[in-house]
Order: structure tokens, then C-alpha cells, then sequence
């Protein structure tokens, strides 16, 4: 397995899960989820115990999931409630999986339901909280997860990748630091009285600053188990304290990224970004979305063919410099907890 | 082999072979179809015994099939008759398949050409007969060509998978009855003075009924030998004899579903409907041909995803309920006639 | 190996590596070009020794190819050159490829860089010289390259997939000659008083000639390895000496063919005609070269129907007959290379 299994993953948002099921893989298992009668949304394998079709094509009815093909009644437990004519007691449970909504996310632990504990699940503090404004999106990636985590935690590509929106070469001439705190891995870059990139330009004049002035910025990506990359992202007016300037003197926001396995070399990627500055300004919230699906989309095309290429020379060493010690690190933490996995079996 | 090879199947309509050769990968091998000097249709390999080109992609010229690459020319018995500047007497002998025109459609044998005997293709009398009309389609479907034969030996689906046209809660209610008749399994469902769904409500409209009443409806489901399912399907005002109720009071259709096998895990569904009410309204036939693609094609999704989840769960069992007793018994048929094919060897 | 690798091939056009790198997979290798400070053009595989991206991706500054993901400065020799931040000297060189800019062409050579020779690069006359104009395209086919050369060295196939621009019964009727002169598989088919097909109609009356005189017409095919088949053809009005004719009363031109392995199975065809009429007349130049786009297009679909029949019919013997004579004996010439390749390492 390349990945960790008593985790919890970002499966969904919660619009996807509406009155009608939703069907995908994840984890290498495909899955159909739904809302019960308590609006609770319920994840089992997305296989009728019957003959097999696909639950997901099926429909909700009174809180339960009515295949799409015989009528079987199937619970978010795995447990066929009922078939029209049959008595189905004898009927095989399928797989269920613990899911938890929370912050306009579907959360799937990957491991055993059981054992599924929703206190690990990570705190999003701007969540339906007036001073954060959210926007996000979603991709399939046909590369590993992990190239992911490397590319997020390794922000000197943005010179490279996104040279017209936030890419600038101060990125790359200036150091960044990757610490261990905890259970989490951080990369962080401060850069000090530079130009500010279109993107962070375009920030700024939304907080009323006008002209050109040097800024000083900052980056500190943050990885924690199992795939979950928070990015501070920002600037300030050059020589208000930076990353501690008033909020009148800043833009900050938080990258978010939560990235989930399909199968073995592919991933769903739920990108987006939390903004602390007009949050009320929609029109901009849809602005920065498609700016950001944009720029993501850059990185796909360079990923996927990554991908291609490390399959092709599936024998040859990459190199690890100092810029790629986040995604290193990050790694290694992961298959650290994959070992303790293991060995617990 | 999962397939009767002693059997004829439908490998294409009538009107896809005129002038130009069709060439189609049907029972696991490439064929290209054409029509000789008196208009006979022909199948032999699509494989050109001089460089290995696709014969389909030639032409036809008085009656024998021109390599479209280099001009060879083929006979319907797969001897080469011709090539420029060639002798050919020593070229190698290709296969030909033994093909029957009838009702509309080519019949392929599957098995040995010199053991086909016509006389096992079943009769169709509605073909050419003024008293019923017929249209009808073909679908390319990705999965085993025995999950059509289960789908529609077992009409509950159409509850579930067609509910805004034929289906009704009624078909769940009632059992349905499952018989083997000689060579044939049929599975029967009467249903007694019940609401006429979308479809039947508009055929009765055709035959000059008003407002909605109550009707009685059946559903005759025989499956015959290697893969051909035809279903009495119809409504009769209530109370006048339902099945055997006379013209005027009631609507009756057949519903024909010619299933062939195109390479392990992919088919060829020839599906259309002859219908004894109003036969000259061709109208009311392309209306009919129309709203009968819409249905079917609902089916196509269910039985792909279905194969996927199949192929994914390899190991685990399926359910065999009644209602699925028609299905079981025509795969059991099926089986009988290939362990008999195969102790014959 | 199926190809020769101490020889040189066609991997691109001169204009399709302009200021921005080219990704190409040639003979089994992904391949990133590039100009260099010169404009020379350079060749490395398409793969960063720091993260396994793409190079192909990146861009040039300064005649060295910067990666688009992290910035290592690629060189043409395969070092790295720079990486913003970091010392090189230890990184891995990566394998580059001899190239060299000849006819508007960028020649690759298949085996080690160091045993490369320009001079056996074949010499083609005509390029930059005012008596000769070229027009030509690139398609990639799905099989093998060598179907190309069987295709191009039996011209009998232009009766029948070429029908209707310069097919015409009168070549399947005279018979060719094939020879082998040194290094060179030689196939020619002279025909004298015959109709102007459509293509050398046009033609001739681009040269002022009026009617529909009868022609002598000839056809000169010349394999030479790896994969080079150059083919002499012409029109001359009848019976002012056919090919030796003078120029008033001939249309000429050379067919101009470069095949290049992508992978085992599949090609780059870079296609073209020369001709020495009416050369200063570029309309006409992008009037043939349209129509020629066309003729090959049909031979596109019957060499990837060929090669899809061949690869399911993988132990069956094909003919040689003495129109095939050309292909066999490209390839008995393409064999012996391999075999002495294959012997002296």
C-alpha cells in the first residue's frame, strides 16, 4: 500500500453529495455515497450485494440507497434493508465506511470504520467564520499523490511553473527552511522588499493600495498526515512587520490542499484558497477560484508528464536537494506511519 | 469459449451491407461482409492473405470482394480468385463463415460453415407481414453478453432503470414465473387492473382509447438458444380477457433483442420492437424506435458499470433470487449447449 | 532492436524547434530539442535528472534548456549547467543525442553520439536550390515503420487506394523491376502512352499544357536505409523520350519519405514532394502539398488497419510476390545492418 490507511481523506465536498448519490474511487476502493434521513452522509462499497451493478446509479429514497437496477434497499451500514419480494436478512453486508462532514468536506477514514476517530481530523478555522472568505475546485491527476505533496512543499516552482501569475526569482534566491514540528513538516521562505508578483498586485488593490510599492512576503507550507498541505501565503507594505504587519498593511491568505489517492498513480486534488482580507467580496472569491484553477492547472500538465517519465525510468535515482526537503520529509513521515501499520497487524 | 459455437447469431442488419463491404469484429473474429453477383451476402476473415490488410476497406466489384491495398480479389468462400499480374492458385485459403439473410437481418454461424443448417434460425413472422410493424437499433455494449440476457429475462429493472416510461411498481409486486419449455426458458408476469404506464398510455392513445383507464398488462419473456430473448409485452382495457382480449381493446408488441457477442466482455444488442396496432403509422414506428433507444440506452450504463464492478470483484458471488430465475436457467441452457459442443470434439 | 541505430533519421522539421523546446519520442526515446547560443540545434532526453520533469516543457534562455519545474539549466551535452541555489557538479549527466540541421530537417542518429558521421546524411539536391520547390507534412501512424516502406516501395497500391488523384490500371499492368544497386533497393515501373491521371493532368496544364494528350509515365522508387524511400515520378507528353524527355514536355518531381520509429508499432512519417516545375509558383506548392496530405491520409487508415490485423494474426505468413519484391529487400537491407550492429558490439 503507498498510502496510510488509518487516515482521514478529503473524499468530497459536500455539494457533491446532494439528493442524488455520488459514485468514485478512492483509496482503490470505488464508493457510492448519500445522505440518510439525517442528512448524514453514508459511504459503502459501491457494488449491489444483488448482481453487482453500481449502487451510485441508483437513487435515495427515505435516507436509504435504492439500486438503480432491482430496487434493493441498501443502508449506509452495509445492511440490505429490504428488497421488493425478498426476504433479505441472509443477504451479504457490504463494506461500509466511516465518513465525517465537516467544512464543506466529505472526510473518509481509509482504514477500518472502527477504528475511525473524527477528533483527528485537522481544525479549518476559517470555515463559516465572517473573517475568511473561501473558494476552491477539484482535479483528477493521473500521477502519484506524493508528487503533489512534493510540488506544494517545494514553492521555488512557482518562479518556474508560474512565472506571470506568482512565480518572481526572489523564490528562488531566497533560502527556505523545512523543520519538523511535531507531526507536521514545515517549509518556510521570507522574503524581504521585493516587486509583488500580479497576483499578490491584484491583492493588494483590493485592500486599496495603489501603485507599486515593495512588499514583503512570505511562505510557510505546511504538511501533516496523511496528504493535507496548508500554505500561509502573503505580503504586507515593506517595513510594517511582514508577516506581523497590521491587517491593513497585508493580504494573507491559506492555500488549501487536500489530496486523495484514487488508485496506485492517481489522485483527486481539492485545491483552494482561504482569504483573510474582503471576505465579503464574492465577485473576488470567484476571481482568485479561477486564477487558482489556472494556475493549478499548470502544474497538472507538468505532473502528469512527470509521472509518465518516472514510469518510464522506473530504475533511476532522483535527486534530493535542500529545496525538495519538505516533500522528502513529508514522505518520510508518511511511510513511517505505513511501517507502524504494518507492524500493528 | 463463453459462447455456443453450433448457433446463429445476428451479426447486422440487412441495410448495413449494400454496396460497400462492412467490415465488423463479431464471436471473437474480425469478418467483412458483402453482397456477391446475385446479391447473396458473403462473410469471410478481414484479412487479406497477400500483406494481412483489412478486406473491409476495399470495394465490392461484380460480386467479389476487391482488396482496397493491392487489388487482390476475394471470393465469399475465401479462395482467392484474382491479382493483377498474379497467379494466385497457390495463395492460402482464408475462413469463411456461413451467413443467412433473413427477416432484415444477417445471420453468422459461429461454429464450423459445413455443419450450418438455415433451418435452425428462428422465425420471425412479422417480417414482411402487413399486419405488424418493426423498428429497431444496434448498441455497441462493453459488457459480457449474458448480462443482457439476465436484464431482460428479469423485467423488475424496469421499475427502477426506466421509471418515467415503462416501469410501475406493479411489475415488483406481482412474481413472476419462470418455466423451461422444450428449448426455450420463459418468465411470465400477469398484471391485473393497474395503472398504464407513459409508454403503454401513449399506444393506447395510438389505438383511439381516452382519459386513463385501468388495464391489465403482461409481460412474456423467451429466451432461446444462443442469445435471442423476445418479450410479449402489452395492455388490455381491464376486464376484457387481458393477454387474449380482442385487437380493439388492447396494444401488443414484441420486443426482439438479438445479442451477439463481439470478444470476451463487449457485445453487439440488436434491439427493436414489432408492434401488431397501427402498423402503417410509421410515425408512430420512428416515435416508437426513438423512445425505445432512450430506454435502452438507459440499460447500456447499468450493464457497463455492472461489468467493471464484475471485473473489479472477481471473486465474489452474486445473489440468485427468483427474479433472477431467468437468467440463471438461460445460463444454465447455455452452458448445457457448450459442455455438449466441447464433449463432441 | 526492429531498427538500425548507427544511422541517421528525420526526428523534426527545421520550424518546429523554434524558440521554444520540442518534445518528441523517437526510437524509443522521449527527446527534448532545443537551439543552442548558435542556433544550433541539440538533442537530450526529455528527462531532468533533479525531479524526473519533463524538460520539454521548459524554456530556453540563453541557448540552454531550463526546466519548468525547478530551473536546473540543462546544456546540450546533458550537464547541468546551473540550478538556481545549488552546486551541480555532482548532478547525473543525462544521455544526449547526436543531432545536425540539414534540408530544412533535423537528423537524429539512433546510436552512440561519438560514432555519429554528418556525412552519410543523404544529400538532397534540391533544397534552397531555385530550380526546385518543396512542400510536404508529418503524420503519425500507429504501425510499424516498415509497413511504410513495404507501402512505398510497391506503387501498385496507388490503383486502388488511390483511385481517383494518381491510381490508374495501367501500373498494376506493367510489370516493375526491382534491383539492388549498392547500398540502394531500386523498383521501377515505366508505362508509355497512357492516360494523365488527375494529379499529373493538373499538372501538365500547370506547365501550359492543353487537352488530355497521352503521356509516358514512370515511377522510380529508391529505398535506401534506415528508412529513406525517395521515389522519382513523372509525366512526359508521348513520345518525347519519357523520363529523358525535356523539360517543356515533362512534369517531375521526386516523392520525398522519412520514416522514423516513435516505439515498436509506430511512426513518424515526415512526407513530401519535390518538384522542378513551375517553382517559383507557391500556390501550386500548397496546392500539391494539400492533395498529396490527402493520398496519404488514405494510406493512414489502411496501414493502421494492416497493423492491427497483423498484430491479431501474429503467427500467420504473409505473400511475397514479385511487386513486394522492393519492400523484402528494403528489409533483408534493414536485417543485415542490425546483424552487423548486433555482431560487433
Amino acid at each position: 500500500m503507498s498510502w496510510m490507511r488509518n487516515a482521514w481523506y478529503v473524499g468530497a465536498t459536500s455539494d457533491e453529495v446532494g439528493d442524488k448519490p455520488l459514485g468514485r474511487r478512492l483509496l482503490g476502493v470505488r464508493m457510492a455515497f448519500f445522505r440518510d434521513g439525517e442528512g448524514r452522509v453514508q459511504a459503502v462499497e459501491d457494488f449491489c450485494p444483488h448482481r453487482g451493478a453500481a449502487l451510485s446509479l441508483g437513487r435515495v429514497c427515505k435516507g436509504e440507497l435504492v439500486c438503480g437496477y432491482h430496487g434493493l434497499v441498501m443502508g449506509g451500514d452495509g445492511v440490505t434493508r429490504s428488497m421488493p419480494g425478498q426476504r433479505v436478512s441472509a443477504f451479504p453486508r457490504i463494506q461500509r465506511y466511516a465518513v465525517e462532514e465537516r467544512y464543506g468536506f466529505i472526510w473518509v477514514w481509509a482504514g477500518e470504520a472502527d477504528q475511525a476517530d473524527p477528533a483527528t481530523i485537522p481544525v479549518l478555522e476559517w470555515h463559516n467564520n465572517p473573517a475568511w472568505a473561501h473558494g476552491g475546485g477539484l482535479f483528477h491527476i493521473k500521477a502519484d499523490y506524493r508528487l503533489m505533496i512534493d510540488n506544494l512543499m517545494d514553492l521555488t516552482h512557482e518562479t518556474y511553473v508560474h512565472s506571470t501569475s506568482i512565480g518572481q526569482e526572489e523564490i528562488d534566491e531566497t533560502p527556505c527552511k523545512t523543520t519538523r514540528e511535531g507531526a507536521t513538516v514545515v517549509t518556510s521562505r521570507f522574503m524581504e522588499n521585493i516587486e509583488a508578483p500580479p497576483f499578490w498586485l491584484d491583492a493588494l488593490r483590493a485592500i486599496g493600495v495603489e501603485g507599486n510599492p515593495k512588499v514583503d512576503r512570505w511562505q510557510i507550507c505546511r504538511f501533516s498526515p496523511p496528504s493535507h498541505v496548508l500554505i500561509e501565503v502573503g505580503v504586507a507594505l515593506a517595513g510594517h512587520g511582514g508577516y506581523d504587519a497590521p491587517d491593513d498593511k497585508k493580504v494573507y491568505s491559506v492555500v488549501t490542499d487536500f489530496i486523495t489517492p484514487e488508485v496506485d498513480g492517481s489522485m483527486w486534488y481539492f485545491w483552494g484558497m482561504a482569504r483573510r482580507f474582503r471576505p465579503d467580496d464574492a465577485e473576488l472569491t470567484e476571481r482568485i477560484r479561477a486564477g487558482q484553477g489556472g494556475i493549478f492547472t499548470e502544474d497538472l500538465e507538468v505532473l502528469e508528464r512527470q509521472q509518465q517519465n518516472l514510469d518510464a525510468f522506473a530504475q533511476r535515482k532522483l535527486l534530493k536537494l535542500n529545496i525538495d526537503a519538505g516533500g522528502v520529509q513529508a514522505r518520510r513521515m508518511i511511510e513511517e506511519h505505513i511501517a507502524r501499520e504494518t507492524a500493528s497487524v
